[in-house]
């Protein structure tokens, strides 16, 4: 997401001084049948993220858990944006290569000209026609999961296993609302009764995961889904930056015993830590976000060498991809640089 | 200090953007001579400090160790101040009670009308007169230890050993450049550049105070000095605000083993943790640095509990107040409420 878009319309705060997100996406979707507007099709679509933004790190996960790398292709868009626009300032010339245009906002306007909303990603681009597919964020890891079941990899796991459905779909609501927004309603409230409202909410659901993961290796139980995948995109920004930027003060990530563990088991886990890039991570809060560090001066800590340490989790058991296999290494030019992992 | 001055002054970078301490005070001295413009006498001088403030911490430290609560008032402004001056806002009417003023910029401009330089806090008022004596801080604590000797409680520590003088000297001149100042250094960079400069410069001497005090129990050896008072007052607001607030976020005072035992011995000790309210140093810093935090929220955490933790000094022997014993309980009125404490 263009950081909540506020930059975009301004307007991320409401009533007593509490952040709102915009949830109007573009809600097309891609599926497996080939009379649908949007057919599965490799090679076809365009996945275009930014490692900073941790929607679309999602997305970039269950791509590579999944081995879609070859049918659907990745456009990186740089960690910071103008007030309008997610922009390819880290590719060659200025320009995705693929889709030909400087800013993400050149495929929303080949969609709807003159789109008002935010520019956000994830963001599925149709590459013959430049037309922005959809930018329905937890629809889009769905649908990589489902409809595009035909070209996983050999050993893809099974993200969404239905035996867990239900309760997993009760256990992402409550982080989506309450953890990956609720960080956001702390750094964005707008009053101190705002505030201190939302750190309650955050930490009260940070204590209800750190009990969940107590005896649990994974949110669902022995391996990994996309709850995980889910609540590993916020841990992994918390103490790097939410910790001091948001004021999600209480304690930091590494404070937790079992929470810390966990995130650094999936950290350690192909897809997770090899996808996590600190220093854009970094930038793109302390740089995009002049509402709250008007300075834009990037912190260089903290020190982040304890996501490499061991975690201990095997001790109980399970099996990370289940019947699975991990993925392979990383697709050949979208590696995250050594630096910027342990940044 | 009025935050140093910079929301009085506007003028806090030089250069590219490294941030320059104005040290330019009002330099008199009251001195053990009845001849003196300014003569020791009890009860003729108001200090008039901010318990959130670490330049004003020190002199309320010192006060206290020596005694000296009955022949020197304290008068305190709240924690936050407006654009030109501290206020009395957290007395009575919002007027000091014995100064019978407002605002601690109504004694500047007793001594010298129109005064342009900042409003700062210690400063040491004649009482009759209402006017500032002095407000240079290092000669302030100095001249409680030297002059007023006479007045000093039986058992008063000897804060200025004569044969750590030298050393002493340039333990402090150290911890002034690069520690008391070098925080405030890396919060008010104005640039990317300065910033990590300045990081890396206080980095560098913590690593150093890190060293010194793994066999020390104090700075200078046995027992505690001014250079211990000095350095306290800036470690005491480290992980509450600078560690966020500034970006000195390498690591938490709480990661340095030695530091942090150290600073917890102290803070353990009379007149240290019963003069410290990190309640009003957050407010401080949060609610008066608009340019670093424009939303003005100030954060609940983090928690503050471990200051209270066994500290394990003691196997290092010395004795904290020398041949002198500690002073006795805080003078009535003048407490850090409970909550205030651990905040």
């Amino acid at each position: 997401m263009a950081d909540d878009d506020h930059s975009t319309r301004g307007s991320y705060v409401k009533g007593k001084g509490e952040f709102a997100r915009d949830t109007r996406y573009i809600e097309d979707r891609i599926l497996d049948d080939p009379q649908a507007e949007w057919p599965v099709e490799p090679g076809r679509y365009r996945l275009v993220a930014a490692r900073a933004c941790p929607w679309a790190h999602r997305s970039i996960i269950v791509r590579r858990l999944l081995g879609l790398e070859e049918v659907i292709s990745l456009g990186l868009a740089g960690p910071t944006h103008d007030a309008r626009s997610w922009t390819f300032d880290l590719d060659p010339g200025g320009v995705d290569p693929v889709l030909g245009i400087p800013r993400l906002q050149d495929a929303y306007f080949a969609r709807f000209p003159g789109y008002e909303r935010g520019i956000t990603v994830p963001a599925i681009v149709d590459v013959p026609s430049g037309k922005v597919v959809t930018n329905d964020f937890p629809q889009i890891t769905h649908d990589l999961s489902s409809e595009w079941r035909r070209y996983h990899r050999p050993g893809a796991p099974d993200l969404w296993p239905q035996d867990l459905r239900e309760e997993m779909e009760d256990v992402m609501q409550r982080i989506y609302t309450e953890v990956n927004n609720g960080v956001y309603r702390c750094g964005f409230a707008g009053s101190q009764d705002a505030y201190e409202k939302a750190y309650h909410r955050l930490f009260t659901a940070l204590d209800w995961l750190e009990e969940r993961l107590a005896d649990r290796r994974y949110l669902m139980g022995a391996s990994i889904t996309e709850a995980d995948v889910r609540l590993f995109t916020t841990l992994a920004r918390f103490d790097a930056v939410y910790y001091s930027h948001f004021k999600t003060n209480r304690q930091q990530l590494r404070d937790f015993p079992h929470l810390w563990a966990y995130a650094r088991d999936l950290y350690q886990t192909p897809g997770f830590g090899d996808t996590t890039d600190f220093v854009q991570i970094k930038q793109h809060y302390y740089i995009v976000q002049t509402d709250i560090n008007p300075t834009q001066v990037v912190p260089l800590g903290p020190d982040l060498s304890g996501w490499l340490s061991p975690h201990g989790r095997e001790s109980l058991g399970g099996a990370p991809f289940g019947e699975g296999t991990p993925p392979g290494p990383v697709r050949p030019g979208e590696e995250v640089p050594a630096e910027h992992r342990i940044g």
